[in-house]
């Protein structure tokens, strides 16, 4: 540690993404990224604002997108808070929100990116068992906290709660900000923003990244009521002023409003999904519910992490994850029908079926 | 302040940007924007850029952009960090190397932002006044501290220092980082990039907002010895992977690859600044020395906030600033030689010439 650090740096540990490495002909099932292109109708908004006004800053409220984040998911625009991707949405709102006497709840088994916000801030958290089945059980929610995090469906297992569930987790911290981090909920979950208006501790987290196939251009956003997105925006206007720029911008409005194509795209991959699910079980992985874009499995008799490495020979990224809740399973990001029919092959071979 | 807050958002006070209004026809010389535009060579590789890769996520490192710069710069590749602009890039810095026992050390009137980041990370900072001819004073930045950071040129004041001053302040502070934001150092300045080799407690912060026209595509960067940006990225990867998305990356990079053009615009600009100033001498305007895209000037008879005032209902913006310091300058951006001539005119007619 560098005698120039600030002392708190020694105690930081740094997110590690998933890695994107430049081979060609790679298939790339680790880090959840869409295998459809965004809309071409967001491809022309891009090429059409890239032009001469780049020179002005963009507006630093992101008026445009915030409002037609607001008419898409029927809220109020000043209900909507939108940052350089979920994960500075995230950050601000672990800053904002969790920096409290009491510890925060989250489960042991949820987005890694959750304790490094907490060790980068500062904040202590209880983390919370999942059940058997690997699902998070609101009843352990209860109890004085500095508030609640966590992400619904889960990642990396997949697995969603009911929005009654959800529910049962608001009620019972009705002084905490409870922080619902959607980033998969359009691939089969069902969204919280319908219960911002009824619950004032609610703060729901989406990205364009993944359903919206934007990883590229990051853009996150956020749903709450005006007291949550005031705090937020404390915070972002004391950190960086302009967080998007007029590209990012203009191409997540024109993905909001090509609803035919993310309707198309988002069913498209949820058939793609199930029909992968049914191919690893057939080679004898236990596959978890998933209302993600990304499997959660496990194989009985074989190591996850040589399963890994075996695809990684044949060109093949998947996930493997080495905490010790989640060392036995794969993520298995969902690709086209062809990638995933190549995945299946590949594991065919490797456990020699 | 709501229940739901962390307790320190209420004594945070965050920046307030320059207005961005949507007023046709608006002369803007209030948020030192460039008048000219970027490079059609960055707007090629933006659209060349803007395709289906956009549902990956960017380079994580963003490499293609820190080997460019390093490049530019005759620096390593691994001695530079870029950033969501330079404001996201300073306030990593800010966390990084200024949460320290004893106070940081920066000039009463500088970028006003650098309060509120030392709000945001409850770091104490001892204010030094600078000279009577709104100068910075190397001789005041002695004695123990928590570090020292300024703008070269200074803003709003326009003034710069010379790299043998820059010095002055690196040698009396050994053991902290000098963080020299050079936001406008292209306008007239002698950059201490140069100087990363000899100063491990240098770090120098640049942008592409000002003298690359790209304000609306939210890049900065920093320069120094790999212990210090080592530091950066601990922090930017406890916030956010991918601050930089790939559209960003691509227009950074072809913005660097277009020298011809960045020249003859920078000195087409500073020859601007040099006539208005003229012309605002002669309109019996008090005119700073500029090394950057603005002037700040003063009228020994008229009070600054009315001549803004008078300037807006002519459709004209320039910032006034109100702290005590700065009440009674104006900082009026460098527009384009037609634009600066309209200026002028507007003010000879608000006073009466």
């Amino acid at each position: 540690m560098s005698t120039f650090w600030s002392p708190h740096l020694g105690k930081l540990t740094p997110y590690v993404p998933g890695e994107q490495p430049r081979i060609e002909r790679l298939i790339k099932l680790n880090t959840n990224e869409n295998p459809y292109p965004p809309s071409p109708k967001v491809i022309l908004a891009l090429q059409a604002e890239a032009d001469e006004r780049l020179r002005l800053y963009p507006d630093p409220q992101s008026t445009r997108l915030t409002q037609a984040l607001a008419a898409y998911h029927d809220v109020a625009p000043n209900e909507v808070f939108v940052g350089n991707g979920s994960d500075e949405v995230l950050a601000h709102a672990f800053n904002a929100f969790f920096m409290q006497d009491a510890p925060i709840l989250m489960p042991t088994v949820s987005y890694s990116f959750y304790k490094v916000y907490c060790r980068l801030y500062g904040i202590q958290a209880n983390l919370v068992p999942l059940d058997e089945g690997m699902r998070i059980d609101p009843a352990n929610y209860t109890g004085p906290c500095g508030g609640v995090v966590f992400a619904n469906p889960n990642a990396p297992t997949g697995i969603a709660l009911s929005l009654d569930e959800v529910e049962q987790i608001l009620r019972a911290q009705p002084d905490r900000v409870v922080l619902v981090d959607e980033a998969y909920v359009d691939f089969g979950a069902q969204s919280a923003v319908s219960l911002v208006r009824k619950y004032p501790n609610l703060l729901v987290v989406h990205t364009f990244s993944k359903s919206r196939a934007l990883a590229g251009l990051r853009v996150g956003c956020a749903f709450g009521q005006r007291h949550l997105i005031e705090g937020l925006e404390r915070v972002k206007d004391s950190f960086n002023s302009y967080p998007l720029g007029r590209l990012a911008i203009a191409g997540a409005v024109a993905s909001l409003e090509d609803e035919d194509y993310f309707q198309e795209k988002r069913l498209q991959l949820i058939a793609t999904r199930e029909h992968l699910a049914e191919g690893l079980r057939a080679l004898g992985f236990e596959v978890l519910p998933s209302a993600t874009n990304f499997l959660f499995v496990r194989h009985p008799s074989r190591r996850a992490d040589e399963l890994a490495q075996a695809l990684r020979e044949r060109a093949i990224l998947v996930r493997h994850l080495k905490a010790p809740e989640t060392e036995n399973h794969l993520r298995i990001s969902i690709g086209t029908d062809e990638e995933c029919g190549q995945l299946c092959s590949a594991l065919a071979a490797i456990l020699g079926q």
